[in-house]
């Protein structure tokens, strides 16, 4: 007796949805094994062919493979309506209108399954959703982005800037001829609004996520920073502080020794912490076709295999701003090189409780620098400092700062 | 209306039974919210409490934590035979009985969970067992012991010799009173039979795994590595070699910029390999009597959320002999201060198609020293050469060989 198949409406047919197409193909039979149904597309919607409702009307989940918001919007909330399953990949549908779409599908007693939307292939949807059911997360950090990667990686390899280094990431395929949203966070924005909206049980969305991204760096920042042993990465932090949570992405140094320095390339990871678990970390590949329709068909199989689960209440926990945050900093100075600058600088770090921890200076006359790691202190105060510093007559250029991650690994 | 309980009866009480104990009771309104059910420990089997029979009949699922084999085997095997579910983290079971086991969870039409077997927290069973269940898996390998990767980390770091670590580690109670099994490699060889068994779908025990500890291990080796930019780890290794599998676990150098090289201390790491996934990583805590609690907890909340899912059917790979697998090597020789002694041993390796990557030469007279990588190579060919080598009149010593992973983190 065959396996009775068990029937996927594909919603796009680009480059990962002629992947997961191959991909079911493939590994239907081994698939039909495990669960007992064999999965099959049974139809392909794209913008020149195929009928939505005919297709849903036939299918028994439906792959939203489309991405954006329209028409991916109405075809999601539709299936959930009719009680099918929906997989997606759609990040930005997701951090954008999650209330709505998680809420469709407890209406619809179904699931909405989102594994491919972060880190790719790297499975930290289910094992937070899953594994972690359990346990209370108080953060949730880590390189969701593999293009910025790539860049921020081959700059401290080759010593080139940012903006011969974007060219090469566009002729290697790992940037988009339109980097924006890579480049300037949004992407990971919207994939931390995501975590944080698993992690907490809270109703986070892109809106709530403040983001900067890569294009300001400088190749002297990144050479400096190897002077105190920093890799340069863009993070993405959601944590809890007091009542509410903080969700942020900015580029950030963090020592050589943490587990995420060793992540190059395009890669992502994602560290996930809670008091039952200490802390874990998943990595991998964070993009490419064949990867992400590698987490949509488990994602599939999930569906196919599993009760609907609704593991999602939603809490109202509050938004913490940006300025209550405490993070440490690297700052880097261009100033004249005359007596007694460092000592108005630091009177003025002083005034607002920044204590630094590390100073270097560097050069003379038109070329003095001042290159420092402070210690950590509440975002709003630093801020004050450092504007005033940008008004001394000494500065040569605007100050740049960049946060920087304390913490070794704690092993 | 207060949610329908789900009992589980609890089989141990020592570390980790006593801290599952209070996370259930932590976490139980939490899970209640997600699942629709509230979990409860109902019955509590000790050596000097308790009646296993009756705590079977009360209880919806069965948690095993005594240890051991028996009396382990003989509840497992009885409660799976009612068709309830167990959830377990015991290593050495499941590796001596694992086709036993499986085949009563099949018959019985339920589950056998076994997370915290296998890396304590890190979620790598059901990684592997749901996420990348759509995928063909061609290598697993990784860090699996924390005891030894805790003395290692800290004979790199203070370069103490073995002996005086394993102290260092039993008082602060990262190895126990009786290290052997953790020490020798028999804790992860029967670890790695349990991933090999669910990677490949194949029939692998405790006894198909040859493994070997770091008890020989020199600080001189590890400092001598560091010349070539390594770091020691205990690895152990399960992958698909021709139509067979390999699964095997020795202590092995790797190089500063791998993945694996940063995870320092009692924690753990596993990477799975897989043309649809490249390859992922998971690290955390191994150990830990909270955090293996905490993984049994995920097993539960899986077993009271999805139906029973069969994805163990085995298939017939066969076990490839070590002898055949290729493996790069570091050689370290104790040699006479002699004209030509390099050129003889070069001869052997020559003769035996052992090629030299980099080589030292350290120290004079009764000092002297070869320090070699060599590249990889059929691992009988290069026993053949160490024999002949060992039995040169200007060896002072025993050769001491260890296995080297070439690959960079390929990004």
């Amino acid at each position: 007796m065959s396996p009775e198949p068990y029937r996927i409406g594909l919603l796009g047919h680009g480059i990962v949805g002629g992947a997961f197409d191959s991909l079911v193909g493939e590994r239907a039979d081994a698939i039909a094994v495990a669960t007992g149904r064999r999965p099959e597309v049974v139809g392909v919607l794209t913008r020149s062919q195929g009928d939505f409702d005919q297709i849903l009307a036939e299918s028994d989940a439906i792959v939203e493979l489309i991405g954006g918001i329209e028409p991916a919007r109405d075809h999601v909330l539709r299936t959930l309506a009719t009680g099918k399953p929906v997989v997606t990949a759609n990040k930005q549908l997701l951090s954008q209108h999650g209330d709505e779409l998680f809420a469709a599908a407890r209406e619809g007693g179904t699931e909405l399954r989102y594994e491919a939307a972060v880190a790719g292939v790297v499975p930290v949807i289910r094992v937070m959703r899953e594994s972690f059911a359990g346990a209370h997360i108080e953060k949730v950090h880590g390189i969701v982005n593999g293009t910025t990667n790539f860049i921020l990686s081959e700059m401290a390899r080759t010593g080139a800037s940012y903006a011969e280094t974007l060219v090469r990431a566009q002729q290697l395929g790992y940037a988009e001829a339109d980097p924006a949203e890579d480049v300037g966070g949004k992407d990971a924005a919207a994939k931390m609004a995501i975590l944080a909206r698993l992690a907490f049980h809270a109703s986070v969305g892109l809106d709530d996520v403040p983001f900067e991204g890569i294009e300001e760096i400088t190749a002297d920042d990144i050479d400096y920073a190897k002077e105190f042993g920093l890799v340069l990465k863009l993070l993405g932090v959601a944590e809890r502080r007091g009542d509410g949570v903080s969700v942020r992405v900015f580029p950030c140094f963090i020592y050589g020794g943490h587990p995420l320095a060793s992540v190059v390339g395009p890669f992502n990871a994602v560290t996930v912490e809670s008091p039952a678990i200490t802390e874990v970390t998943l990595s991998g590949p964070g993009a490419g076709g064949v990867q992400t329709a590698s987490a949509v068909l488990g994602d599939v199989v999930a569906v196919m295999s599993a009760e609907g689960m609704d593991l999602q209440p939603v809490s109202d926990l509050p938004i913490v701003p940006g300025e209550q945050v405490e993070s440490a900093f690297y700052l880097h100075l261009e100033v004249a090189d005359e007596p007694g600058v460092l000592a108005r600088v630091a009177e003025i770090l002083g005034d607002n409780s920044v204590s630094v921890k590390s100073v270097v200076q560097r050069g003379m006359g038109d070329e003095a620098q001042l290159v420092m790691v402070v210690h950590p202190v509440v975002e709003g105060q630093f801020n004050r400092a450092l504007e005033k510093i940008s008004k001394l007559d000494v500065m040569r250029s605007s100050p740049r700062a960049i946060r920087v991650i304390e913490e070794e690994f704690v092993s």
